[in-house]
C-alpha cells in the first residue's frame, strides 16, 4: 500500500529512503465498505484521506435535491474543505464502493512537516498542482455545453461513468438525468449513423 | 505597499520581523497601464502576481469567441497554470485597469523558502485555501441556474460587476450577453414591482 503512494509523490520529488521511512511509520490505512458515510454535513473534520482504491464521492442537498460534487478515485487525495477547522462540513463523503484509504490527520501531518520539511515543500507543489486542474476543469465546464461535458468526462475519466449511477453522473455534470438520457441516446445514434 | 501584503498573510500566520524584512528584501512592484497584456496563449509564463490594486482578467479564444475564466483583484494571488514550467499557456493575462502588482519569479520564491522555511509553509495553507474556494466557487456554479450565479456574484463581489465591462462578466457566468441584459432586465422589473 505504502508504494502506491511513493509512487505518487515520486512524480512530484525525488523520494529519499528516510522520507519512505517516515511515510511508512506515520501513515495507516482504513477499509470501508460501500455506502459507508466518511463526513456528514453539520459535521467537523479532522481526517484527510488519499485513495488507494475504490471511489468517493462528495454530494450535498439543494432544495431537497442530492447534488453531486466530486468523485475521486485511486491516486486522489480528499481534503475536506473544513479539515482541521472548527467550523461544519456542508457536504457530504461517501464511499461509493468497497474502499482502501490512507487516512491522516492534522497531528500526523505536523508531525511528519516537523521531522521532514521537505515533505510540507512537496504539500505545496502538490496543492498547486490541484489548484491547476480545478482551474481548467472549472473553465472546461464553464465554456461547454452538456453534450461537450459529458464527452470530455468520457475522455479524460471514462472510468466514471463506469462505477457511479447515472443519477450521481448526471447532477455532477450539472443537469438532470433525463437530460444524460437523452445526450447518451443521441451520441449513440450518431454512433450508429456513421457505420 | 509591503504593507498590505502583511496584513494579507497575517490572516493566516503570526508575522515576524524577520519575515517582514525578507519579504521587504525579496519582492518587487511593478504597475501595469490598462490594457497591457501580461501573459499570452502559447508563450512561457515565469511570473506569478499579487493584485495590490487594479484588476487582471484572464481569458482564451473558443472557436473564436473570448471567454473570461476569472478576475483577479485586491489581495488575490495569480499564479499562472504554466508558472515556471515548460509548457505554454492556454490563456492570456490582461490588465483591465491600470494596475499595481508585487511580482515574483521562481528564482525569488525558492531564495524565500529557503531563507525562512516557515513561509513555505504559509504558501501550502495559502494553496490549500485557495483550492477550497475554487471547489466552493465550482460547486456554487454548477448547481445554479443563470440568474441565480448573477445574483451570487453580486452578492460575493459586486465590484466586479462595476469594474468589467457586460460582455466579460456574461462569459465569466457562462452565458450570452443578451441572456445576461434580460436578467438583468427582469430582475429590474421585479424590484421596481417589489417597490
Amino acid at each position: 500500500m505504502n508504494k502506491q503512494i511513493i509512487e505518487y509523490l515520486s512524480k512530484y520529488t525525488v523520494i529519499t529512503k528516510e522520507l519512505e521511512d517516515i511515510i511508512a511509520e506515520s501513515t495507516f490505512f482504513k477499509n470501508y465498505k460501500k455506502g459507508t458515510i466518511l463526513l456528514s454535513e453539520g459535521n467537523l473534520s479532522n481526517e484527510c484521506f488519499f485513495v488507494l482504491k475504490g471511489c468517493i464521492r462528495s454530494y450535498f442537498f439543494k432544495e431537497g435535491e442530492e447534488k453531486t460534487i466530486e468523485f475521486y478515485t485511486e491516486e486522489q487525495v480528499v481534503t475536506p474543505a473544513n479539515y482541521g477547522k472548527s467550523t461544519p462540513s456542508k457536504y457530504y463523503l461517501e464511499c461509493i464502493e468497497d474502499t482502501v484509504l490512507n487516512v491522516a490527520n492534522p497531528t500526523i501531518e505536523n508531525e511528519m512537516f516537523q521531522k521532514y520539511p521537505q515533505l510540507e515543500s512537496l504539500s505545496r507543489i502538490i496543492a498547486e498542482e490541484i489548484i491547476t486542474k480545478h482551474q481548467t476543469s472549472f473553465t472546461e465546464f464553464k465554456t461547454s455545453n452538456p453534450e461537450e461535458r459529458y464527452l470530455h468526462l468520457l475522455k479524460t475519466r471514462p472510468n466514471i461513468i463506469q462505477r457511479a449511477p447515472q443519477y450521481q453522473i448526471a447532477s455532477y455534470l450539472g443537469i438532470k438525468p433525463e437530460s444524460l438520457s437523452r445526450i447518451k441516446k443521441r451520441l449513440m445514434n450518431k454512433m450508429n449513423s456513421s457505420i
